[in-house]
């Protein structure tokens, strides 16, 4: 069986993975198809060296089957399609006690902390395999996992029928907050600056604006009628479109962080204070919101087809990290069966 | 009569003002004590000069008595107890249609946008004045105004029994937050750098510490047991401050924007995603602040003896804006009416 892995210094490379039964509570999963996203590229550019141990075999949006039925688990069966929420929590930190079992104060996050889905065959804990439709097919599916992430984002901001959201950066997780936001009932904003990126959106049928050219606050105000917006989404990372997000949110606005800020960010606290403004965090997701992504894309709500802007062999997968990298993609999959597959 | 009255170019006199019978929907009011605060300071030294429209008798942390009843108003005698809630809004704009009267985008604020209660007989619209109980007297009730504003702040955290808040800056609204937060049933910690201000709260029960000197983030994880805070409140306006907020709070914890930033601040976004922080602004108070505000003072719940520590003739109010801009005083109030009183 093969794998892709992270073997440190920059390097990736497809390996030769033994196949292990699984253990007692252990589903062993045949991995079809595997998204790549930009935690995986800062594994791979080496960023993350001083988290991860070597060689890893990392991603963590992907779809499967069932191979194996480990000794003591019950309600699976050979064959079941599956996904998998790569979080195993603690159980006893303040935040677990307190319900936030998802932002665990020792997370371990699978994929990054312990080995992921760039295998043909990969042993998970059943606690954390997630059942699929089977009307949902398994190249759709490999989105459910960044879907999860616009769902929490989107509850996380508590965004209301009728509200104007603007959404700071166009990539795959921007583009789903976007798209779940709509589905929920709101007029959605993308501020993009990647001029492909802006088309790709516009096909949607999402307002879009260049940022880097038109002035955001302006726009935003003559677009919700000089209110401003009910709901900010900081998804860029960028120091300018942070410290942009409290001119433009609205009286009583909410400003919902969920890019990776690598440097502390100047933030106008004066506005958050004048507009009794409020700024949430949002990481990652809980179980129920894989259920509500699972729903959202078996009913088509989410624009798979156009975010999956291509689908690569196992023994590509280094040079698709580098077309992500160089932003000549949204989503990538890898079909790590490496066959036709539905 | 008399006033005191900020004339330009940083300078406050004592002026004589004329006696208007109040107009049509008006109180006219025979001004108690009128306290000192913050924005006074900065009316006084100039800072907002862009503001204020000069000669302008300020002031807004009043208490006094009904002089005298404008045509048409109703449910208001000679001689009932008042202080006055200093907000006017438009009604139109779309904060106050959203129910967020108190953050309208055209607010007026009285003492700053329009005459204050530094003067012995005020006309104030009958809409803004606030009944006092007859068993509060008038030197305590000065304080209702920057009460209120504690009691907002409090709110707007959603502040639960048995939460640890910290309070970073121990001035008269850090002391009143603290103390509001305890009598909500809160343990709390201030932070103040200024000695004779930690001698004066540590003399109320509160637990405070030296941010200048103690290692902050360490002493609040040895006090909340390696949790983190529920509530940081943020009163100190220091940049320092800002930045250690987000070092203060628990997964998922609360930090409340009460201060006036004159700059953009560095703030860790990445921690307030790391932890699904909350940062929430919080600005002047509602109708009901100031209802609770009164409720607390006249139950004994505000250290209200402690806080003042100085009252001062209408004559003395610059050397009184100056004691309080050394820092060598918490609350002073101005005896407006110039006699011996309750
Ligand atoms: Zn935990
Ligand atoms: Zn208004």
């Amino acid at each position: 069986m093969k794998g892709a892995a992270y073997v440190g210094e920059g390097l990736l490379k497809t390996v030769s993975t033994d196949v292990e039964p699984p253990g007692p509570g252990e589903l062993q999963i045949a991995v079809a198809y595997c998204g790549l996203c930009g935690t995986d590229l800062h594994i791979v550019h080496g960023h993350m060296d001083a988290r991860v141990r070597t060689p890893l075999v990392f991603g963590h949006e992907m779809s499967g089957t069932v191979a194996a039925v480990g000794a003591g688990v019950e309600g699976w069966q050979v064959g079941d399609p599956l996904t998998v929420m790569p979080l195993v929590w603690d159980g006893t930190c303040s935040a677990c006690l307190a319900g936030h079992q998802h932002i665990c104060q020792n997370l371990e996050f699978v994929g990054i902390d312990s080995p992921g889905g760039l295998q043909q065959r990969w042993n998970v804990p059943a606690s954390i395999a997630v059942p699929l439709p089977a009307d949902l097919d398994l190249r759709t599916a490999a989105l459910v996992e960044p879907v999860a992430v616009a769902v929490h984002d989107v509850r996380r901001s508590e965004l209301q029928i009728g509200d104007r959201a603007v959404v700071l950066g166009g990539g795959p997780i921007g583009v789903l907050i976007a798209s779940v936001a709509r589905d929920a009932g709101a007029h959605v904003m993308v501020a993009e600056v990647d001029a492909t990126r802006r088309s790709l959106i516009a096909g949607l049928g999402l307002e879009v604006v260049d940022p880097s050219s038109a002035d955001l606050p302006a726009e935003v105000e003559r677009w919700t009628g000089g209110v401003g917006a009910d709901v900010v989404f900081e998804v860029s990372g960028a120091a300018a479109a942070a410290r942009s997000t409290t001119a433009l949110a609205k009286v009583r606005g909410t400003i919902v962080v969920v890019a990776i800020h690598s440097a502390a960010r100047e933030i106008d606290l004066q506005r958050v204070f004048w507009r009794e403004l409020r700024v949430l965090g949002a990481r990652v997701y809980q179980r129920s919101d894989f259920d509500r992504a699972i729903d959202l894309l078996r009913r088509g709500r989410v624009p798979a087809d156009a975010l999956i802007t291509g689908v690569v062999p196992l023994e590509e997968t280094a040079s698709a990290i580098d077309d992500l990298g160089a932003g000549r993609a949204m989503k990538i999959l890898v079909n790590v069966a490496g066959e036709a597959q539905a």
